[in-house]
């Protein structure tokens, strides 16, 4: 028997993985060998997820294929719209996709000729239209057209949203996101979803997994916290000395640190330019300001750094993202890690089942009901 | 870093628990320090459950008050019922639980006005409903009454399901089925549902990674598996050759062996008892003797014990469970332990986030598309 010292199975082996590095030197993210530099530079959303899912990055005619097939996936099965329909305004946006999910499984099962690569692909294609058909009918009683307009995968999402042509750079800076939260080799909603896939469970179950994890607030929930923080104060400031006021009643500061990383996160430079940008466009920079106080504060009272999650937040606000939609748009993009990772789980299955450290009461006596 | 050698996290210490202990000598098993064996002769499931959940036994007045409120928790929320007609025919069962509980939280949100405890109650009382009211309306299109006229869960059960008062000794067969089901340490459903729990999520996403990681044929899809095994011979001899002959072509034998158990696995001998009752009082022993057989040949050729999943295939046949319904029960008794789990892990939660053995790419250089 070998137990994880701290808990929590930090630093065991769980198993092995081709998909990505994370934490080298304290401070490398890599997809499939390729760095996330490189990738949130020059890669679409839609080449880093067909890299994710294939292993390889697309020729041009791969990458149109991908692209059509993703476009192809739009459509809702009208009683999926229905059910979406029952899901009243006040559904917690993650519980719509949790359940968008795994209803479809019943209109569009797993089988030999719907493999786990298709069905993949389709999720990943349908999720805005889950997410907004919901959001949309329930806010306004309006039932959109799920197809949409936008060519990609950012240009549709906003285009949903805001049911009109989104501004180019709003539409790259989601696109950036989108590479930045793909994947991230054992976090908890991967593990979780590997779990699952480990059974031979069915794709479905495997990712409605991984949506239910994620929703954590130690997890995928930390966007949402890091923007309550942030909407918190109105200059920086109000921020300093908030914050300073939190970390003396010890609360926990979310967007900081990360158990993979000692030294910085790789991915929160490149969405804090963007969030820079999308500040001085729209002629705002408090929010990106209070955010960067809020950093230098972290660095100097607690030496930590901030990470995927605390830029997004601003960078989200100014491209009109509702606070609630932030966990399901991390869905959109993982959906590529967590499908790669279920496949590779399957290539070379063995259950995940653990062992426990039994702390309970000794072996006792029954005591017939009207003894006790 | 610690590694498991095995892979699948085999003999890895995942955390500690007092729930219940599993493979003490290769063949113990006890719930909160009450052996399975005395559960199973003594308590009710009822009573089981609440040992589960609460962690003592309840005296006569806590257990009449736990089955009101488990019998008060038997109405499907009128949308719910709607999902459920809008879910078709030929939708797997489980996919039914899965996305029934997973939709349940948009009208009963976990809040501190309903906690898990509560939550936990509700969802064991609302299983017979969600999954027999789906059962008789895309069958006959009947919408059952789900509040049903049956006292304890194992008689409600198999009254809803079969829309008469359900024989004696079917009841209490069932109702020992779901003792010796209710709970097993750190099997993959469960160590998933912690994982999903440990992000601080909610407490029906955790219950729903649970459903989907059960679903698997390697955990509890495995009672299943074991029908269609013995239902695939007419007599023993026949059972025989087909056993030997599936061996030799190495296939999986489903209902044999477990992981944590070396010796036997405890609950094989009670649900086996109750296979021969029940068979006896059909006047058919033909599935108790090929199964009986079936364990001579595994024992004889590959010295492998059955397990809890294989005699209660036939005991569920004998009560007119259809097999495509026995997973699903498994989920009614095994809500108990994962709801205690979930508990568990929040009460002394880190987030279950373990390594990976990178095995992929070495870093690669950037490729643009015009030259792939």
């Amino acid at each position: 028997m070998t137990a994880s010292k701290q808990g929590g199975l930090a630093d065991v082996i769980a198993g092995q993985t081709g998909i990505s590095t994370v934490g080298k030197e304290g401070k490398g993210l890599s997809y499939r060998g390729y760095s996330i530099h490189d990738l949130a530079r020059f890669a679409s959303f839609e080449e880093t997820a067909y890299l994710l899912l294939y292993g390889w990055l697309p020729t041009d005619e791969q990458l149109s294929q991908f692209q059509q097939q993703l476009a192809d996936s739009r459509e809702l099965p009208p009683s999926l719209a229905r059910i979406l329909e029952l899901l009243p305004a006040d559904t917690h946006p993650m519980d719509v996709l949790r359940t968008g999910f795994s209803a479809l499984a019943s209109y569009e099962p797993e089988s030999e000729n719907r493999p786990a690569l298709d069905i993949a692909i389709r999720l990943i294609g349908i999720t805005p239209s889950v997410l907004l058909y919901w959001h949309h009918y329930q806010q306004s009683g309006m039932r959109i057209d799920t197809r949409g307009k936008g060519g990609g995968i950012a240009d549709h999402f906003l285009g949903l949203l805001h049911q009109k042509e989104p501004a180019l750079q709003h539409i790259k800076a989601l696109d950036v996101s989108l590479t930045l939260y793909a994947e991230h080799e054992f976090n908890a909603s991967t593990f979780a979803a590997r779990v699952t896939a480990s059974t031979l469970s069915d794709f479905y179950s495997a990712i409605t997994t991984g949506v239910g994890t994620l929703r954590g607030p130690l997890h995928g929930g930390a966007n949402e916290a890091a923007m309550e923080l942030i909407e918190r104060y109105s200059d920086p400031e109000e921020a300093e000395a908030g914050v300073l006021e939190a970390l003396q009643q010890k609360q926990l500061i979310m967007g900081f640190g990360h158990r993979v990383y000692s030294v910085s996160d790789p991915r929160s430079d490149v969405i804090k330019e963007w969030s820079l940008a999308l500040s001085e466009q729209a002629g705002d920079r408090t929010l990106y300001d209070i955010s960067e106080r809020i950093e230098q504060v972290m660095l100097r009272e607690k030496k930590l750094f901030p990470n995927l999650d605390f830029y997004s937040a601003s960078a989200y606000f100014h491209m009109g993202i509702p606070t609630s939609l932030f966990t399901p748009v991390f869905v959109l993009s993982r959906l590529t890690g967590w499908s790669a990772h279920i496949m590779e789980q399957r290539a070379r299955n063995r259950i995940i089942r653990p062992s426990a450290d039994y702390v309970g009461p000794e072996p006792q006596v029954w005591l017939p009901l009207e003894e006790r």
